[in-house]
């Protein structure tokens, strides 16, 4: 999405396992991308100074913020709280909620990220919970799923909150007119799965939801892409994103094998290897990279611990078109609507 | 595995998208895989007779068994339960309660075969529910995933005995010395996921009981092959198995739409064409069918409702691989071990 009005996106440039390099890096790609965007980088002033002096573009639209501390990958939220205050993931945070940035993005530790980010952001207005978004690709292009992993249990107002988020995220991202919302469930009959998911699916289905409820379906219907957003819990919604990222790298292990078998394969891939380049950007999990924590006070966006510059640069990205396409604010118009309905089909019916 | 005993399973004839057709030529193609093997096969007398007829290494060694009735693909088990006396599948089932056959395989009705199974075969000793149990490719080889699908809520004491069934099954039917066994969760550490997770997970590392325990795992680690054995509720195995299958399905069709994007990708197929059979045999869901409903007193395999013959005959192997190793006897003899330890640790930590 083309950015005409200036747009600060603050960076914790010492998230992610080859920070701050990749940050910066990353950072450098989507400049040429987002060519209106300012960074704000926090971290080690030093090492983000040396980093940034060497690239002209860049260093004109980047300020350095010092921040003395880094959240471990492996820190615990709560211990995170306790004693990040001047960590780069949480000034980087600050600077959003001071409004000195409109959004941010960082590969650090998930759990911290969530932990801070609902502390210092707080949740939008009728929304109980953020939940972890982000893309797949399917066979009809590309999906959004909902929660990956921030709210282990899930009661319905929850699931049907994902469903009305879910549904603006993928129609200011991905440009849907009119997406389809799909109840990750174990079968496609009313009486399948968990009560929580019945109940959800009752609300669904009610007009008081504008949400346009295709009904359950189940794990093979991510890839098939039978619906545009898929709500499940953050335990399901987990569980299901890694086993298909797990069997995604087994089939193209399996297919590296293949043509390195014989020598007529090896032939075979020397013709095919252009467009074997084309299936490689395909499947590219770089390409996917950006969880969008939905339903905060702010745009904040996690990248994969373990990308690199060019998946971090797709990650800025998804934060660009979020602020850009005015998501939070969407939302926003979208609760209250929900909140304060001109006629009001629960109470009218509880009447009668 | 070589069978040397004759051996008599029992088919349900009229259960799958393609019976009785494809049945009796799975019948046919595992009958050349297992020559001991005598069918009895439970339907519509006439068309098993027609189909039977014409193949005459087969007929000698097939018993047709009228059944009436055929449960609908789309029966809910309690009413599949209440009308189905007559049915291929609960005769079938019946034939192995009343000693005639060692093993029934089905490709009907999931949710009927599980409720008639429990209800003629009953549980093993000492085991509360049955697991729906499958086999996945891995980067390592194969591994064994329960439950699939049939417990949609497990508490903590489902979940143990899931492990030391799940091990069993991958020592008789894989051949494994030591299977290691792993919780499926959204982390590592301790303190992840839901409270029975938490709680399988103390029990499993306790002494009590003897099974090779790894830890939690996570949804990536299934196709890793991280562990021998997932072990899991019934509703995140299924969502996990089908978010695999749809991504298998997924990568594949890329590759496909790869070699015919241009002439030089299609001539490169035409040289790694034999290693690409290779590759597709060892992605084809035929060969991992075949799910077996392990702790019942009887041997119950589900073959996929849309398979073919072969894939049919392989769930048939599956079937046999169970009988012929003696399946439910070790896991009686393992359970029996378990509830009358030598020493129990359990009381003399109470006493301390």
């Amino acid at each position: 999405m083309p950015v005409n009005a200036p747009l600060t996106i603050a960076l914790d440039a010492m998230g992610g396992d080859q920070a701050p390099k990749m940050v910066v890096r990353g950072a450098n790609i989507a400049k040429e991308r987002h060519p209106n965007v300012h960074f704000l980088l926090f971290g080690d002033q030093e090492k983000l100074e040396r980093l940034v002096k060497r690239r002209r573009r860049l260093r004109k639209h980047v300020t350095i913020c010092h921040a003395e501390q880094v959240v471990a990958s492996d820190a615990k939220p709560a211990a995170a709280l306790r004693g990040g205050r001047d960590t780069s993931m949480r000034r980087a945070i600050d600077a959003v909620a001071k409004g000195e940035a409109a959004g941010v993005v960082s590969a650090g530790n998930t759990g911290a990220l969530m932990a801070m980010a609902k502390l210092v952001l707080k949740t939008l207005p009728g929304i109980d919970r953020p939940a972890i978004t982000a893309f797949f690709p399917t066979l009809l292009g590309e999906s959004v799923m909902l929660d990956l992993g921030a709210n282990i249990d899930c009661d319905p107002n929850n699931l049907v909150e994902f469903a009305l988020m879910g549904q603006l995220f993928s129609r200011t991202v991905l440009g849907l007119v009119e997406p389809t919302v799909g109840l990750l469930n174990v079968g496609s009959e009313d009486m399948k799965g968990h009560q929580e998911l019945k109940d959800a699916h009752a609300l669904l289905r009610s007009d008081a939801i504008p949400v346009n409820y295709h009904g359950f379906i189940e794990g093979d219907d991510i890839a098939a892409g039978t619906v545009d957003v898929i709500v499940t819990d953050g335990f399901t919604g987990n569980v299901a994103l890694k086993s298909a990222e797990g069997t995604a790298r087994l089939v193209t292990q399996f297919l590296r094998e293949t043509f390195k078998s014989s020598i007529a394969s090896r032939i075979g891939y020397l013709f095919a290897r252009r467009a074997f380049t084309k299936f490689r950007v395909r499947i590219d999990p770089r390409r996917y990279n950006g969880a969008m924590f939905l339903g905060l006070n702010g745009i904040v966006v996690k990248s994969h611990g373990g990308t690199d510059a060019i998946g971090f640069a797709n990650a800025i990205g998804v934060a660009v078109d979020l602020v850009a396409g005015g998501f939070n604010d969407r939302i926003k118009d979208e609760f209250d609507r929900i909140e304060a309905p001109e006629t009001e089909p629960a109470a009218a019916q509880a009447a009668v």
